[in-house]
């Protein structure tokens, strides 16, 4: 194992960085929130604030502060 | 870690603070659902009364009280 | 937390309060079960009494008892 | 919580009540198999005899023995 | 409990007993497999000897040996 | 519980047996991979090198090295 | 077993070879993501950089960094 490689850390470091940063998060069924990242729990669950939905790159519903669960979440781009 | 992204507390904290307040809930299958936040457990299983399904922003079913399953649910926003 | 929501006990309190009363319930892949709610357990699955599948709102199919698993539940309404 | 709701004992209490009769069972998948209960185990795997699938709710395929595994059963109807 | 139900025990005895014995294996998907059982382990993983894939009753395709994953399994029929 | 069926080994032994064998394996959304055996792990994670995905039983495209997640994998045939 | 297929760690030994390389990740719902391997976990949760989105092999969308879930991810080829 390398030395940059340290398993159990890293992509929740990356999340932590992300905190009170803008992230886009892509769900199951299509669906795309983008807010600012306020909390996250090893789950994998997230805050976010100011959340909106996307459609094809563009915002579609306010939706102010949302929960998302992290069992459906497929990737997070910070 | 940072201060503030405590693991494990944060998403349910702001479940916790929606208590008694209007949440809307999506679920897998397309099934949307708004009520009041009653009650939650640490599978995100929560509870909602005057909860009403809803279609495209707007109201459809009537349900009363309804249980939704954690396991099954895409996003919650206060 | 507040002391209206203790953690891990709400949602199943409502589910024994409606023990003997009638519950919709919805699963995944559109199906939908009404009946008398007669026990549960901690994974959620649940006996019905009298039960009979829904489709848009009107009784479809008669079952008389029925176990419903509760991984494949997204909801309960009393 | 009441009498007559014990969690953990009541869904397996009809399994056990209802070996050696008719059940009807739901899989994910839109599969329905109708046949004798013979055996059941904590997973809710459960074995049928004089299984015959079924379609619109008349008989289509015999299949003689069957194992159904849990994990993928909607429901099961005495 | 009954005698003839002894939970954790029956649906594996039925597989225990369908060794080299023709089965016939349903997984999601919709794909069906026959060959013969050679050997599973407690997650259902199954090994056929001599599989070939089904469609509407008829060989479709020859595999000689499969290990199928006991967790896409639906039902297997000895 | 018979001679020749010890649970827990068996699939695995089938696994191991391929190492450095032509298998082919199915997915999940209906994805064909087929290549050399190179490794695998306990949640049945597998390695393959010289890969090329299949449509139909004809190659498609070229991998090279990959690594399937066995939560998704539906079948492998040596 | 085999001395080259010391369960539980070859998959993840590939993953650990393959980080400042260039992968190609495939996730459910037909999703294709290549970019830098930068980190991963024991879940198989990744962080790329300089992700991008691919359809029919061709560069759709850039993400920056993005971290993936590793339950949905069906495939990695380094």
């Amino acid at each position: 194992m390398q030395q940059n490689t340290t398993p159990n850390s890293r992509p929740f470091d990356l999340l932590s960085d992300s905190v009170n940063k803008t992230v886009l998060v892509e769900l199951k069924d299509k669906i795309q929130m983008r807010g600012t990242l306020k909390a996250f729990d090893v789950h994998m669950n997230i805050v976010l604030e100011n959340a909106e939905s996307m459609e094809n790159g563009d915002p579609k519903t306010k939706y102010g502060k949302v929960i998302l669960r992290g069992d459906n979440i497929l990737l997070i781009s910070p």
